[in-house]
């Protein structure tokens, strides 16, 4: 017979999922209303924003519940503590679409600074990243979650060539000051959603092998 | 005759103190480092960092044999959950104030962009904000809890005036745009220390009440 940690376990995995599939959706809404300057799209990063945030509550609750009346043990404990850390990464995960979309609301209403250089890549590299923690979370796989580890670098080197880029044209064209600090910040907040798909793959990681591999420690 | 669990918890919380202090000071060493133009402050920062990433393994592995051997319900339990959050908003806390000291640094190897604007006084509210999330963490007072969440709205108009002003220099003198760069990406920064603040003092209220404030649920 299957133990009641194990069907609250598997509903709670549905709710994070569900969870994650909307910030996925989120991101892409949110980027490709920029690449494809289609300011449309943005209203729909917010309505999925609020689906995110009601998900966020119910997580949790499910989580203290699961504490409260299972006492889970060894493993079940560590993907239970592990769940409510991924929870609040998601929940920021959301907050950073929805601040991409502030920025690219007001890059969108001038004219395109062309190109928009290496963003468009960024942004694929990141949701790449997120499909794979979210993934990795769900196949308990180890491998995945350490790729994301990985690719992080690749977002970084990316956000730093975008910011020598951005900062030139801002020197050389006082024009392109507004959208060129515009894009500065959505390729911060790109970045951001890159360390929150690394905090995830790191509490995979813990929750499967019980190791903290955080900081370089173990 | 004290229970376990309330030993436990106790030195869960000295822990979560000592956290908390050395983030107050890497923040505090960041900040002054730039006001002062002390950049030998900064390497302080990064030291702090080490003890702050230290101390959140620790907190991390002390929640986890409370949940384990304890067994906690109701109130405890809601502060052991309340203090595996606040332990990640402290851990983030220290990258942000390391995420200052890069910026500072590379701000200081120019000459002052004068005035440093509404940054002194963006930077002082962040600390109080971060002082008074904590006292009310260790003092149990939700009203102190409250007044961090009114005072983020505070933060949140200071960096938009920041932004302005730091604009409007990089239009008018492509010299300032490297420097003002910084400095946007500074005030950044302090906002994301607020946010974390904000989120600690979420977490006491649920802590305290068991109610779930988020996203003006409840």
């Amino acid at each position: 017979m299957e133990r009641q940690i194990d069907i609250e376990i598997r509903a709670l995995k549905e709710l994070i999922l569900n969870m994650g599939g909307c910030v996925e959706k989120a991101i892409e809404e949110a980027t490709q209303a920029l690449i494809l300057r289609e300011p449309q799209r943005l209203q729909r990063v917010y309505e999925l924003e609020t689906k995110i945030n009601e998900h966020h509550i119910q997580v949790d609750e499910a989580c203290v519940k699961i504490l409260a009346t299972q006492s889970p043990l060894a493993a079940d404990l560590r993907w239970i503590v592990a769940t409510i850390k991924i929870n609040t990464d998601l929940e920021r995960m959301g907050d950073q679409a929805v601040n991409i979309s502030h920025n690219g609301e007001r890059y969108l209403t001038e004219p395109a600074l062309k190109p928009l250089i290496d963003l468009p890549r960024m942004a694929s590299e990141v949701r790449q990243m997120v499909r794979s923690c979210l993934d990795a979370f769900v196949r308990k796989d180890l491998a995945l979650a350490e790729k994301v580890l990985e690719q992080d670098d690749i977002v970084d080197g990316l956000k730093n060539e975008i910011f020598d880029e951005l900062r030139n044209y801002m020197v050389t064209d006082s024009t392109s000051v507004s959208r060129a600090l515009n894009l500065i910040l959505i390729a911060r907040n790109l970045e951001r959603l890159g360390d929150h798909a690394t905090n995830i793959a790191e509490d995979v990681i813990y929750a499967l092998t019980g190791k903290d591999i955080r900081h370089g420690h173990s």
